[in-house]
């Protein structure tokens, strides 16, 4: 008999490995950080014996969703500002962001989204946002799996490091980073039209040098795609490649307004897109070309986006958009398998982030990143196709059970790592001088 | 001191008036089945002793949301078919229900819906299904508000009743149903594909005779306006007006496909349209003219569809798609604003099916059908507007507690008219002979 830490067991296992395996009464045995054995109950319980043993009845194991592109400590502004277009957007958040984003509320921010996310099946993300080094320690205390590293943008910033010091600073983060279990330390660069080509250039250098991922925004609206073009004569894809930002390791979230043209070259490079419907939609952006995309060969994954623009971070939300929406727009409703959709958020955003070697599916010797989803409610019965459920009913009040890097973070939907009754308390606290800052210095 | 049946007390009650009144620390008092006051806390309180307290605190109360579009018993099918387009997918359905829709199972299908709808905040629902007395009496039971009616459809059918008795059927269903309390009896015409022109006119003829809503589905795809313009040389509505269907008591399911001068002609006849956006995207049937329909001054109002389409009851998620979709669509992101997205499942609903005086808002007089959202979670804080979070944040899983006609048919999360337990039961023995039928007999 071997040991386990921890033993899942009697639930729906869905894998999501390269052969779709899924286990009607299936088990998961995982030791420390890692998960040791998948397979039916029966076989792995005789193998396994455990300190925790987590019954998973009525309920389906899978690998926790990963976020492809969001901007989490903005959820202090959540809802601040709504139904405009995204540059006076922008201009009144960054206002806001300007007079109340210090080292403090980064991380107030950061434990709130956490506790969302987490709370809602997501295990890691892509994130983009100041003082990274704060929002990375909030992270390893929550322990949740969180991409992130320092921005470069060249206009005043709240953290107040000049531009030329940047890559100074943020090798100092990448050499911190660079091999801790949780933290997986990238490049920011925040877009073609707030970094200047020398920065992006450095930008470039530094993720080469360290091997790891470059995080930007790409051709979200019509208007970035116009400033773009006339500053430097090429949309944000191809002024990107010149500069050498164009790689394997490149994610590009939104890509909304990207020609057949940019698309190949995306493919070509195999830059990844972060597809952000529900904010491309609700900022009057547009709909990403995803169909174009995918045909061309071009990775996807799916992000939030940000909380101030989403305006919660709901995974399962951007995935029911992502599987409908594309198939209205092209009236192709046999686009976009269940199957593609759930890899979307899983495996194939793994592999996005470099990290297909280490999460995205539930199998031995990955890290035991994984959800359990509550199947007894009204909305998910009948269960004729689990795919089918996991993309076009499950919500995130299904989620009941999260573990991240082998540390169970929600038990029976209670938060472990996060206080949420005083995360709350503090958000409720600030919220008031924010939004009174904000209506005495907008109009 | 007067007395209520039951008080709810400090909460942020979100009215829906005519005012859009909110009360910070609100109260609703319930005297049998109606509001017998709505307004601040200390002044309820001080008017009214109650048997029942409800303690709303980090609560939102707001009026029951009001679903104008489901086949409710479809939802033993949920997820049987997918990924294909309406005809194709439509002919896999009718075989399933040809073989399983009898009255037993339609009252099954009912209750579970209507656990999934009670338990989504959704507390009436404009439903078109077979055997609507089974329905109508499950419904009676679990204290749902209905509006239902026997259907016209000229092809071999479930119930067996043939096309030249339906209107003798019909007649006595709406005499039944006249006077009730909850369910409200209306006529279901299928649609102009399905129903030939003298049982259209007999339908519109016995709809005005009772003065009842009149519900039918026009326009939902491509194929359908084409069949229906060989047919008859006039796209559904303006068939459907010539047969003298169009008028202020008529609720028109989906009108995706249909031109300016036709939605010129529905808001001249003060026709609903019943948009359903979720099920529109994911059949590829296309994206409803929501701008150019609004802007004309049709009624508009929001509907799930059946739970084989769309796939789960989640007049949230509805919104949501509502809210986004069309400012994405339009490029317009001030297109439809947060307050007007609340009302197409409140007051505006309530109006399109004629009950506006009945339900829809939180006011003195009306019944007292009402929801408590709970607010106790990462993603509803912080919390700078209301209506922002009703519609780009709240979710069905934030539903704590539901009331319709004075009646609490959700406390806590808990139902307390249905068993979920043995619904859920049922439904899970029934599952696998339609899986295997259906394996057996489509290819």
């Amino acid at each position: 008999m071997q040991h386990a830490d921890i033993l899942i067991q009697n639930g729906l296992v869905v894998t999501v490995d390269s052969n779709d395996t899924i286990l009607e009464d299936g088990a998961v045995a995982i030791s420390g950080r890692e998960i040791a054995a998948v397979g039916p109950t029966v076989e792995v319980t005789a193998r396994f014996s455990a300190d925790q043993v987590i019954d998973a009845s009525g309920q389906v194991v899978m690998p926790g969703l990963i976020n492809a592109h969001v901007h989490a400590p903005d959820s202090l502004f959540r809802s601040l500002v709504g139904d405009m277009p995204l540059e006076p957007w922008l201009e009144r958040l960054w206002i806001a962001e300007k007079r109340f984003v210090r080292a403090e509320t980064v991380e107030l921010g950061a434990r709130l989204a956490y506790a969302e996310m987490i709370a809602g099946g997501i295990t890691t993300a892509l994130d983009m946002f100041w003082f990274p080094e704060r929002s990375a320690e909030v992270a390893r205390q929550a322990g949740f799996r969180l991409v992130t590293g320092p921005i470069y943008f060249d206009m005043e910033e709240p953290d107040g490091i000049p531009p030329d010091e940047r890559t100074e600073r943020a090798r100092a983060f990448l050499q911190e980073y660079r091999d801790d279990p949780l933290i997986v330390p990238c490049v920011s660069p925040h877009s073609a039209y707030t970094v200047s080509p020398q920065y992006l250039e450095q930008a470039a250098a530094l993720a080469a040098e360290f091997g790891v991922l470059l995080h930007t925004h790409a051709s979200e609206t019509a208007a970035e795609l116009a400033s773009v073009r006339e500053r430097y004569g090429a949309a944000p894809p191809e002024h990107f490649d010149r500069l050498g930002l164009l790689s394997e390791r490149t994610i590009l979230a939104h890509c909304v307004h990207v020609s057949d043209e940019e698309i190949a070259l995306l493919a070509e490079r195999r830059a990844v897109v972060a597809h952000c419907p529900v904010c491309n939609l609700k900022l009057g952006s547009g709909i990403a070309p995803l169909k174009k995309m995918r045909e061309a060969g071009v990775r996807v994954a799916l992000g939030t986006d940000g909380p101030v623009s989403s305006n919660d971070l709901d995974l399962w939300l951007a995935m029911r958009f992502v599987a409908t929406l594309h198939k209205g727009v092209s009236h192709d409703p046999t686009f976009l398998d269940v199957r593609d959709v759930v890899r979307m958020v899983t495996c194939d955003a793994a592999d996005a982030l470099g990290l297909g070697d280490r999460i995205g599916s539930l199998e031995a010797g990955k890290r035991a990143d994984l959800i359990l989803i509550d199947l007894n409610s009204p909305h998910l019965a009948p269960l004729y196709d689990v795919y089918s459920h996991l993309v076009y009913a499950v919500g995130r009040g299904d989620v009941s059970t999260a573990l991240i890097d082998g540390r169970p973070v929600m038990l029976n939907r209670q938060l472990t790592t996060l206080d949420q009754a005083a995360i709350l308390a503090s958000v409720r606290a600030l919220a008031p001088q924010i939004q009174d800052f904000l209506s005495k210095n907008t109009h």
